[in-house]
């Protein structure tokens, strides 16, 4: 029987140096859970100078990750490096020299995954990724085991934290998003360049991952379609908040017989739902089962303390397997990739949804008869309109909610509108999503 | 390679139809993720005449349990008679006869779980048992796996759908105790015998398992103070209101150092945080990770078909390792019985708390005065003090919010309070939870 189980971790940045926290204060529970010493036995990094607050025994850093990935003494690679192809050849290189690997790298994996899983389920290890999705909210394992026998219908999710971040402080405390992004950056909640976050980049990666975990369909990151949040003004939502609504940066994945519809945008959520209590940096996963109906979770989805007590989770379990005999008990998707069923996302076209929409117009009697005319036209039912005075000498808002109406009818119609002559800038689209469950 | 694995029935009533229907409904799902067929091949109950509304092919059906038990081609024991004794012995001996066992019976489990745990643990099987807390809610592969690397600080749980929905009925739509129970009663919505779930019961069974998961302690389910929602009446509802409070009946734990807090009770929770939203039959679970901070996972804590969601997660994980012969990959608690350590729950009396305060007194100049001198002389200083006419003509309530006191004293004070002649009724005290994070 094996007494410890040596780690390697590539990429020694703030959530590598929360893991080595963590695995060195809560050494004896983790022993005591596993049946074994996890010993974090090498690092890898560029910069093996900096001062990360912590005391390393000599020899463990090095800059030469490739060592790592061939030394027989280490059982596991824990990747916190991050970007596509170095990480890419590096995980696949760990998984064929036999160890099993723990990433929290949701790009890599939303763009190589299929390659990753498959290599590792043919190596017959293990592939940890609970931190890439959610922090330490356990989405992966509840949508690989918990749920494995529940048909999944849909998953609404605040899975990037920045973003949230924004939309809360420009809904509580006021400000554009131009300046709140500012401070936000000044603070270090949002990176110099913030496009993975406030685009929702990152956050389709992740519902790239969550999609083929929850309906066990092949996904593909370039096929969901993505709007960001940097559209979104004091006006949207100061309206959202009359009609009721919060606006979030969702990612929206649902399931129906063969169809599946995936997409990440910004989205009024009634103010009632669990979603819209979600503030600050926290994400949150609602998931709706056939059997199980409503389920939610909950919980900081990034930071170095959460994200490495992702990490730490998927290291025991992985620690667990081979210590057990069993690595490659379970396939990194639940399921074996050869059996993921084919699908094509629903374009975006054909999308049925309520929406909200927002014209800056001229202040001039006839307007809103031709805007609505123009609506009409393309089958879109008006559910109510706000027409409201504003400070704005130049234009004054319009906005309207639609009952449900198909995508492609409104982008005909915005295109027209959009051309009118008392429309003064493009319009503002924002989906509504009123049958969230419980 | 097994084709199959074989699972027995054992109590064939709500959830066990649940069961059956799930496992034949996603049949080809269940197979792909586990790698062979999950046959439900016997079934015994007491009553094998009572129409189920569904077909069972004959022969499945019997009320001769121990043939069950010791049939070798059965591959798992499902428990859900419910019960202690009994089911107690059937899971012992199916554990005996090298049969991994899922169940759903935490009574069961709160007071015979060391012995039915390390009888597993010895035997090498699987006892899993996710369907025993919360439902639908994945909370014990959360504690046991996702966050088994931090330290969890703290537990706060709705945990007993039954009583939720009566003290959301009374906040939502109004009504005492007894007529909301009477109604809840006449809709299925509670039991016949109410005790277990109005009572807190139920949910001390499950803070014991919880308990043990989350803090790796030795936990006894008598050792736990339990108080239940009977003598919660309108009057406290709205004075909740009033001070920004919702009254929900909370199983609590807190662990710092070796100081290990337990208790069920009806809580005040302020009104903004997440738990505050449970509503109806639904369950909850924060939980505050030393590193992780808070979490928080919400979904139906009952029902036929989320909790053999939860039962038929269980079947597919204790499937996967009787194929992939890892029978026992991880202890029932996540750790072996034998490293529990033992602690003492802290007893009620050394509770430090801000409490709720209500007395029925005669209307009468100087009332406040004494019950206030009262109070200070026994330590317990005063936050808000309401005092309200009401239509009650014999006497009036004088509502006192305090700050953190010490519980002893408190008891100390209301037993002088209690006795004096203008005070009416025993006066009533709600614990005040401020500190549950986010």
């Amino acid at each position: 029987m094996k007494h410890e189980i040596r780690v390697g971790l590539i990429g020694f940045g703030t959530i590598g140096t929360g893991v080595f926290k963590l695995l060195q204060r809560n050494q004896a529970q983790i022993r005591s859970r596993l049946g074994a010493r996890l010993t974090l036995a090498r690092i890898a990094d560029i910069d093996t100078k900096r001062d990360r607050g912590i005391r390393l025994p000599s020899g463990v850093l090095t800059n030469d990750a490739l060592s790592l990935l061939d030394d027989p003494s280490l059982d596991i690679i824990v990747e916190l490096m991050g970007g596509y192809d170095t990480a890419r050849r590096f995980v696949l290189r760990a998984i064929a020299n036999g160890k099993s690997v723990v990433t929290a790298n949701k790009a890599m994996l939303a763009v190589h995954g299929a390659e990753v899983f498959g290599a590792a389920e043919r190596a017959g290890v293990d592939v940890g990724y609970e931190a890439s999705v959610g922090g330490g909210i356990p989405i992966i394992r509840t949508l690989r085991e918990a749920l494995a026998g529940d048909r999944n219908r849909a998953i609404y999710g605040i899975v990037n934290g920045t973003s949230n971040y924004i939309l809360s402080t420009m809904t509580e405390q006021g400000g554009e998003f131009d300046a709140v992004l500012r401070e936000a950056q000044r603070q270090g909640l949002a990176e110099a360049d913030p496009t993975y976050d406030v685009d929702g980049i990152d956050a389709a990666h992740k519902l790239t991952l969550l999609i083929q975990l929850a309906f066990g369909v092949r996904a593909r990151f370039a096929d969901i379609p993505v709007e960001g949040i940097r559209q979104i003004s004091q006006l949207d939502i100061s309206f959202a908040r009359e009609f009721g609504y919060v606006i979030k940066l969702l990612a929206i994945a649902k399931q129906d017989g063969r169809k599946v519809e995936a997409r990440v945008h910004p989205t009024m959520v009634p103010r009632r739902h669990l979603l819209a209590d979600v503030g600050g940096a926290y994400n949150a996963i609602a998931v709706q089962g056939e059997a199980l109906g409503s389920s939610f979770y909950f919980g900081l989805g990034a930071g170095m303390m959460p994200t490495a007590t992702a990490v730490v989770g998927d290291l025991i379990e992985a620690g667990r397997h081979i210590l057990k005999g069993c690595r490659g008990r379970i396939a990194p998707l639940g399921y074996p990739c050869a059996q993921q069923r084919a699908v094509t996302i629903h374009p975006m076209s054909a999308l049925d949804s309520e929406y909200y929409l927002r014209f800056m117009v001229v202040d001039r009697p006839g307007v809103m008869a031709r805007i609505s005319g123009i609506l009409g036209r393309h089958q879109i039912s008006i559910a109510a309109v706000v027409q409201r005075e504003r400070e704005h000498r130049a234009a004054v808002p319009i906005v309207i909610r639609t009952h449900h109406a198909r995508e492609k009818n409104l982008r005909q119609a915005l295109r027209e509108i959009d051309r009118l002559a008392v429309v003064r800038a493009k319009s503002t689209v924002i989906r509504i999503e009123n049958s969230l469950g419980e």
